[in-house]
C-alpha cells in the first residue's frame, strides 16, 4: 500500500489574486468541481478579504457555499483577520486558513499590523471557531516569509519556530510553512522543517513553496524527505506575491503530482484530468503567465502512476 | 573549509548543437575565456563530429586549440567515435568525453551503431590515448539515456551499471550518468547513483541532468546528497536532445551555482560574471529559448555565496 501525499490546490486563491481577469463564480466553481473530480481532496477556494482590497474575491461567500455543496473534497478559505474568519465561519466552511508573516515588515505591508497583533487576532479567531455550536471548522495557521523576506531580508529560524509554537498553543490545527517570496533552498528546508516538525509533535505540518528561483520542486523533494506529507500547489504554477516583484508563482499542482507519483507516493490525482482543467483555465485567463513542465513536455513514456484511478 | 562542487559548462557543446545561429570561433573563445574568468574549471568546448553532421562544430580544431591556450581551466571535447578522438588527441587536449547510450534504440539513432559496437570503439579510443607519448588525455565515459529513453522507454538499472563497469574496466577515468531526455526523478537518481558510485569505487562519477520536466534541480540536489560532486550544466539552460522533441535543455549553470553556493558548497564561480556572460550569449543567439530563474528573478536578498571571489 503506497503512502499518501496530499496536494492542496491553492490556484483559486493564491493564483487568482494577481491575475487581471476576474473569473465568474461559475468558472471558479467549475474549477473546484473538476479539481475534486481529478482527485484533489482539499481546495483553497477563495479569500475573505474585503472586495475593495482584492476585487477578484467579491464573490467569496457564493464560491465558498458553492464549493461546500460540491462535496467529495474539503473547501478551505483564506481569512486575513477576525472579520474574514467570521464571514467564513458563518457559512459552516470545514476549514479556514490564517496567515502570519514571520517578517515584521512583510506582515505590516500585507495586513498593516505587527506580527504580534496578528497572533493576537489569531486567538480571537480560535475563540470564534470554538464558539461554533456544531461542525466546528479546522483552523490552519500559515507562517509566511518563513525562509526570508524581500523587504526585511533574513528571517531567523528561531522566530519561525517560536511563531509555530505560539500558533499551536493558541489552538492551530495545522501549521503551514510558506516560502512566500521564493528564498528557500533545500538546506534551509531541511533545517527549518525538521525543527518545526519536532515543535508540532502530533499536529500536521504542511508546506507552501513558490518556484521563484527554480528550486520549488527541489524544496518539495527535501520537505518530503524530512517527513512532510501535505503541500500547497497551484494549477499551472499560477500565483506570486505582490511584495516580490518578478517572482513566479507557486509550485505547479500537476508537476507536484507527477513528482510524488513518480516517487511511489499516492496522491489520488489523475494528471490527465488536471491537464484538461488547466487548458480551460488558460482559456479563461488570457495574457497570464502559465508555467509548469508536464503541460509542455508531457509525461515520460515510462511514467506509471502510483495512484489507481477509476 | 567548504567542500567543493564542480560545475562543468557544456553550453558550448550541448547548448550549441541545436541552435540555429553558428557562432564565430572568436565568440566561442570569448565564451570560454569569460566562463573560465568567472571561475568555471572545466568546459566542454566543442564536439569532434563531422561538420556535415553538425555544422556548428566545423571549427572544432580551432576552438579546442584556442581554449587550450586560454589556460586556467580544463577544456574538454565530446568525441562520438575513434576518428573524433584521434582528431582531439592530436591537439593534446587534456580530456575527451565519449558517450554511449544505455538505450540500444537511442544509440542506433544517435551514432548508428549498437551499444556493444560503441563500447568496442571505446576500447580503441583508450588504446589511442594510451599510445600518446606525453600528456596523456583523461577520458570521460558518459552513459546517455541512463534513466529511460523517448524511443525505447524504460532502461533497466542493471544495464546502466553493467555499462559503467565495462567502461571502467576498459580504462574510463570518469563515468558521467546522463538523463538525456529528462526522465529522471529523485527516487531513480538516488537508486541508480548509489549503485554506480559503489561500482566506480575510487573513480569519479559525474551527473548530466536535463530540466525537461522541472525536476532538474531536484535531481541535482538528490545526486549531491548521494555523494556526487561534479555536474554538467549549460549557461542559460541551453541544449536539448534531437530525439526528445519539446525537451528543454540542460540544468542551467547559473542556477546550479546558486543552488550549491546556497547549500554551503564552494563552486569557485562568481554568479555576477556568469550572468554578464549570459547577456552576451543571448545577444549572439537571437530567437533561441533561454531558461533559468536567477537571470529572471535575481538572487535572494539573503544570498551569501560560499565561495570567496577575488
Amino acid at each position: 500500500m503506497a503512502e499518501t501525499v496530499h496536494v492542496r490546490e491553492v490556484g483559486l486563491r493564491d493564483g487568482l489574486q494577481l491575475v487581471s481577469t476576474i473569473l465568474t463564480t461559475e468558472q471558479k466553481l467549475e474549477w473546484c468541481r473538476r479539481a475534486a473530480d481529478a482527485g484533489i481532496r482539499e481546495i483553497e477556494v477563495t479569500s475573505f478579504v474585503p472586495a475593495t482590497v482584492v476585487p477578484q474575491f467579491v464573490d467569496a461567500e457564493a464560491v465558498a457555499q458553492g464549493a461546500i455543496a460540491i462535496g467529495g473534497c474539503t473547501p478551505t478559505a483564506l481569512v486575513p483577520n477576525l472579520k474574514g474568519a467570521q464571514r467564513a465561519l458563518s457559512l459552516a466552511i470545514p476549514k479556514i486558513n490564517y496567515v502570519v508573516s514571520a517578517s515584521e515588515d512583510h506582515n505590516l505591508a500585507n495586513v498593516r499590523r505587527t506580527t504580534r497583533e496578528s497572533v493576537e487576532d489569531f486567538a480571537r479567531i480560535i475563540a470564534a471557531r470554538d464558539n461554533q455550536s456544531e461542525r466546528r471548522a479546522k483552523v490552519g495557521a500559515g507562517i509566511a516569509t518563513s525562509f526570508g523576506c524581500t523587504l526585511a531580508g533574513a528571517v531567523p529560524e528561531a522566530r519561525v519556530i517560536g511563531l509555530a509554537a505560539d500558533l499551536l498553543a493558541l489552538g492551530a490545527d495545522e501549521i503551514v510553512i510558506a516560502d512566500t517570496v521564493g528564498y528557500a533552498d533545500p538546506g534551509a528546508v531541511r533545517r527549518l522543517l525538521t525543527a518545526v516538525l519536532r515543535e508540532a509533535g502530533a499536529k500536521p505540518v504542511a508546506c507552501h513553496f513558490h518556484d521563484t528561483r527554480g528550486l520549488g520542486l527541489a524544496n518539495v523533494t527535501t520537505a518530503l524527505d524530512v517527513g512532510i506529507r501535505a503541500f500547497d500547489a497551484s494549477l499551472a504554477g499560477l500565483g506570486g506575491c505582490p511584495f516580490a516583484p518578478g517572482a513566479s508563482g507557486n509550485v505547479g499542482t500537476e508537476d507536484c503530482i507527477f513528482l510524488f507519483e513518480s516517487l511511489g507516493f499516492a496522491t489520488g490525482v489523475d494528471i490527465a484530468r488536471l491537464l484538461a482543467l488547466r487548458r480551460s483555465v488558460e482559456a479563461w485567463l488570457p495574457g497570464e503567465r502559465f508555467s509548469g513542465t508536464i503541460a509542455r513536455a508531457g509525461l515520460p513514456k515510462t511514467f506509471r502512476p502510483t495512484s489507481i484511478h477509476r
